[in-house]
């Protein structure tokens, strides 16, 4: 009958350690949210499938999960529907609910549905786990956790200098080291429209990226591979060579872009976030790059991306501002600026560089050893008071071998152990054993709650 | 194109406030929790169906929300098969995957499959949705919170005396007045076997407690109508009119399972559980209640359930001590005992009683009201100053009228709004204003934070 159980490909268990560090994460993400006036929502696992198809492109659709119908799910197909076989179609005449595949599209479904209740600017977080039938791979998981952040209905450029310093104050936060970078839309609008190849602006970005690792030459002999004219390869040289201070690109950009309204508009959103940056300056670097390319479908101004400085990872935070969030669900004119929060990187760049708070894990801080009966109730007694005034206290539930209960204490990593024999017991007091260094000390209870706090 | 959205029937959006709320609760409870040494896990909202089907009873595979196979799910289903519309079958070949019914099968699931790296006693909590395709109505749903703990692997009495405790501490903190009852599986089947009905115990709990109801003499009416005979009900009526203290009952109780060894066993596992709370007695009230007759298939001794005394409302926490939690997956042996939080009722409970805290809500504490570009940048160096201390801040992002600005702060229960015009500018002050009292005060920042603070 027993059967050897195991979990869906791709998903994963989280160890109580995995747990502390992830809580970690997210409650330290989460204050700061709440430190720049975000608050947070959480919308259904399921969402209709008609909230979620057309959505996220073809190959989204496909990797939507779909929840089967209850009951005779069957009933309102034909035979000869059946025996067709088109999944695509049966699967939306079987399922007419799927799992969140992100969290803009439910969140955008929510700023809709409560349209009334929500005050504008609307400065939403949401922190919750997201499905797709991806093919699952080293660090790519068919459930996973996405943590965001937006405001919308406001136009206002100081919300993108608002979530730079958040960024900022997250990282500072983490310990961890890095490098912001930013690029606006407009301005690679403004160049394809200057070098009159709309088009190729991604084939124009991914090029230029490539300018440390072979050479000017290379970066122009791709271009042209890719069909660029001679004319726009030259136009294109300033930017492929763009470099010095932020102020100084922006400067160099303001001449190559002199045609192109949109492109100057783009220069000038720049301008406006780093002199609203410049009283009160990020800890972190703040790099304008032009080769930031993400969701061109989707951003319409800023783009930003974080990088760690210390560890070879991918981007660990990205977003960028949007128009028309919600037109898909026939609310137009909600533009909206957000980023989103890499937790599974983040996870692992703070194990890589072993930032995690000692006293981040709220584990136990002490265990009593359990002697038997009569010392387990004084032990009992001790817990008691030692609880109330907020020390997180076990005690071994039963007289174990003395080798067993250390054993419990040593892999829950309980700092702590508290021995109570008869000798405490006649000296009203607790001998309390340091587990890193063996050192003991006998204290009262008081004095022991005043130790570990 | 553009749909209507809405969220499946039996599933809700959590709003700022309700989130704010909810946080709350899961907060205070985890926090307990850990000061009483449990350790948080969390397991993928799929799990494999056969993990899933068979653990809840032929209902319960019903209510199971099956997620559809990716790709082509009809590959292995023959035409034949299609045409017979056997659901129960199709179902289980379209569908591999199920989403989690309960918290207790998945954590069987992650004890069998962690053996080897867990350390017992193993002290877990959970609080993560779980869903059920329940015929939504008031107050049920299809996608809901459960919030369970469990120590697992350790028989000592000593662990129902903390969960104790630990639901004491947890309800003294939310300020909720409750009575905590007791019951004793043990003692149940104890009484029917002395009276010779052991098929007819849930019957007999059922009539018992209707005794305030309905007077003794229909209570022991019931009983006959219900086929237990003359005898039987004259052997109960100890029982039925069992009162007093616990103690008087617990002796009550000895006399009448006197020849019932497993009675016997529950009266003495009562007893320890009362002889070791009373060196520090639980500020609650804590009552055996033979009538409590929950999870009787799965009990074997403790049971406990939580009543509000102040809202009219069901249990608000449940639990008791079971046997062979993971004998279905191949491990036999490993018993436990556990509580589950009802959180969407203790949700209910703080809501008629008033009980959030004012300062639970982690809202934003001051927003500075926007008067355009220039006031806009000193207010920008004072809220990045206030952020620093850790105060939640706001700038309204943009120059809107002021009854917009105001309109918002107030949406957002905002308490102070600071305003900084000229004179403010030249004085190097903020016009600190009270939203509920109106009373406004000029202050430096530094003041202001020490104010909020």
């Amino acid at each position: 009958m027993a059967t050897k159980p195991a979990i869906p490909k791709g998903t994963r268990d989280f160890s109580p350690e995995e747990m502390a560090k992830r809580n970690y994460i997210f409650d330290t993400i989460s204050e700061v949210f709440h430190l720049f006036g975000f608050q947070q929502i959480e919308t259904p696992a399921m969402e209709n499938l008609s909230t979620l198809m057309g959505k996220y492109g073809e190959e989204g659709d496909k990797l939507l999960f779909k929840v089967l119908n209850s009951g005779d799910f069957l009933s309102g197909v034909t035979d000869e529907e059946l025996s067709a076989r088109n999944t695509n179609k049966l699967a939306s005449m079987l399922c007419e609910k799927g799992l969140r595949y992100d969290l803009t599209v439910p969140f955008a479904r929510f700023v809709v549905m409560h349209r009334n209740e929500i005050g504008f600017p609307f400065k939403r977080y949401q922190i919750q786990p997201v499905w797709r039938a991806d093919r699952p791979q080293k660090g790519r998981y068919r459930e996973f956790y996405q943590c965001d952040a937006d405001v919308v209905g406001s136009d206002s450029l100081l919300n993108e200098v608002e979530l730079l310093q958040l960024m900022d104050e997250v990282y500072s936060r983490f310990g961890i080291r890095v490098a912001i970078k930013l690029n606006n839309r407009k301005i690679l609008s403004g160049i394809a429209e200057v070098i009159g190849e709309p088009e190729k602006i991604v084939d124009i970005t991914v090029a230029i990226d490539k300018l440390d690792k072979i050479g000017l030459e290379k970066v122009n002999e791709e271009l042209r591979e890719k069909g660029i004219s001679e004319k726009a390869v030259a136009m294109l040289q300033p930017i492929i060579l763009l470099e010095g201070s932020n102020r100084e690109k922006l400067a160099t950009l303001k001449n190559v872009l002199v045609d192109s309204d949109t492109g100057l508009k783009g220069v000038s959103e720049l301008e406006y976030i780093l002199d609203h940056l410049e009283p009160s300056p990020l800890r972190s670097a703040l790099e304008i790059d032009l080769t930031l390319a993400r969701g061109l479908n989707y951003y319409t101004g800023a783009i930003v991306e974080v990088k760690a400085l210390d560890v070879q990872i991918g981007s660990i935070t990205g977003g960028g501002r949007y128009d028309n969030l919600t037109g898909v669900f026939g609310m137009p004119g909600v533009s909206g600026v957000g980023i989103s929060f890499g937790a599974d990187r983040i996870f692992d760049v703070l194990n890589q560089l072993d930032l995690y708070p000692k006293d981040s894990l709220s584990a136990t801080q002490i265990m009593f050893v359990n002697f038997g009966e009569k010392e387990q109730s004084i032990c009992m007694e001790h817990a008691f008071r030692l609880r109330r005034c907020g020390i997180r206290t076990e005690i071994y539930p039963e007289a174990a071998k003395m080798k067993k209960q250390m054993g419990y204490a040593d892999s829950k990593k309980i700092p702590y152990v508290a021995l109570v024999g008869e000798n405490e017991i006649a000296a009203g007091k607790i001998t309390v054993k340091n587990m890193t260094t063996g050192e003991q000390q006998m204290l009262t209870v008081s004095e022991l709650a005043d130790f570990l706090k």
